[in-house]
């Protein structure tokens, strides 16, 4: 859970003490807060009453930020991982921790800044029941939790890097698709790989063009498996339904070319396809879809239907 | 149904002259061709007895050829309808009328050249009873077709333009989502709309990466309205469950942005949202996914779910 001794504020980090080591195999419980301070949420429209206690302790407490604004959880030392491994997180299940999350945009944020040269910050009601979002009378979102950022330590040599741009680590990837049930594999660069988690998402869009999803707080039950077996330059992922390649970099088409090369080497490499075969297919079948645009490094996917497979 | 008086081989034009006339409100029958030669088909193994005689006529007898390569059907004069209006497509049924598609690529077309400077054609059978595609052994993709190219004529000032790049008329959008069941509302830009329709695709990811779908004949059945009470400077389109805004450009970014301003402007003026409310609805509800990147003019489109807005 969430306290200030187990929290890394905005930053992932090859050099960062580990709160909680596990072996390779063990399912963990992670609390994860949402990306904001008591005074913001309070400005914005929320009761006193419904800021978490933990938020406060952190926020009080805390005086080692990173460069990036997300308060992620962790690092968590896998026993066994090291460079050259990749780390398996299957996320086995997502829950509300409060009923309400925020979207907001700044004047040097999101998508389209120059038409929206100022902050808005909007609080929106969360039904945990029903699992929609109450946006706007008359506008019902439904939800589909998932942590915006998972990731272990980038290399040693890159020092302390941002929670805010993803990269070769995953980290902030912001992909909607992400929901219980799904699995994420990470590259390994670091010994005990040091994962963080944080910058829980009650639902977004594909792009997340403000900046910000609808933010909250989750928890989340993780089982973290170290795969010797597999290497990795790039995070991938799997739902029930499609495999995932990921591209990531400041460029919009060279993290689009990087997306579709990923695809291309995961249908070689796992399929058994021939270059040409796999570039054919991913245009007749699989989607590339845009991730998000405003993290600094923006990220593309590639949708890859498991259907297609059929033995 | 395509003959050599009924086709517009490669180009948009509101000079050209119109092959049919309808009434708004009409239905029609459009047969379309594959985008392709007998020989280059033959080439590629497919049987001479299968090329469309259709086909055969058209490429021996046409000679006026625009600088595209797609032979569309067309173009249908709407009666009443002139600059300024929008033209509604609904897009009531699509049959395949070959049992065959095609993909290929070639070293200066494609989103990664680079990669595969070289040429390949592959032919995929299509089972229209299973509505599979064989891809290749074990591989088997659901078909779902769509006309890659619909689209009226551009300004007369524009003059002949070719039928690759997708533009401000619509055309060749190679949007995935534009199946049987689904409107696609184009700005009229000259006197009787003159909509043409070709470019068949059995299926296709966003994206379209290696410049090709799988690539067949169609028929389709549609009915066309013209909209004297609708304006637009962009095609638009609408799913059973989704709208469609879309964003065409040379560079992706602002083919993004078009999109995504074209979102913010739909959801303002058509459910009544602040511009702010507008921009965080797109980031918090809805997928930016990218509709083609080899035509020249890439595309982006905007899927806006129609089941967030309860009343």
């Amino acid at each position: 859970m969430p306290t200030p001794t187990t929290v890394a504020w905005g930053y992932y980090d090859a050099a960062a003490k580990p709160v909680l080591r596990v072996q390779s195999g063990d399912e963990v419980d992670v609390g994860t807060l949402i990306t904001s301070t008591p005074s913001r949420l309070q400005g914005a429209g929320v009761d006193s009453a419904d800021v978490q206690q933990s938020l406060r302790d952190i926020v009080d407490n805390v005086k080692d930020h990173g460069p990036g604004g997300h308060i992620l959880t962790g690092p968590i030392y896998v026993e066994g991982a090291d460079s050259g491994d990749v780390l398996e997180v299957r996320i086995e299940s997502i829950d509300l921790s409060i009923p309400y999350a925020y979207n907001a945009f700044g004047p040097r944020s999101g998508f389209l800044p120059e038409d929206f040269p100022y902050s808005r910050m909007k609080i929106i009601p969360l039904d945990r029941e029903k699992m929609v979002a109450h946006f706007a009378p008359g506008i019902d979102i439904p939800l589909h939790p998932f942590f915006g950022s998972i990731g272990d330590a980038p290399p040693a040599a890159m020092g302390r890097v941002s929670s805010a741009p993803p990269g070769i680590f995953a980290g902030n990837l912001d992909n909607k698709e992400l929901v219980a049930g799904t699995t994420l594999y990470i590259p390994v660069w670091t010994r005990g790989a040091l994962l963080e988690i944080g910058d829980g998402h009650a639902g977004q869009g594909n792009g997340e063009v403000d900046i910000t999803a609808m933010e909250t707080s989750l928890r989340g039950r993780f089982q973290l498996i170290v795969r010797k077996d597999l290497h990795a330059q790039w995070p991938r992922a799997e739902t029930p339904t499609h495999y995932i390649a990921m591209g990531i970099d400041k460029d919009l088409v060279t993290a689009t070319k990087n997306a579709i090369r990923e695809a291309i080497d995961f249908l070689v490499t796992t399929k058994g396809l021939t270059r040409d075969e796999a570039y054919m297919l991913v245009s007749v079948s699989s989607d590339v879809d845009i991730t998000e645009l405003v993290d600094g490094n923006v990220g593309v996917h590639v949708m890859i239907p498991k259907a297609i497979f059929t033995h």
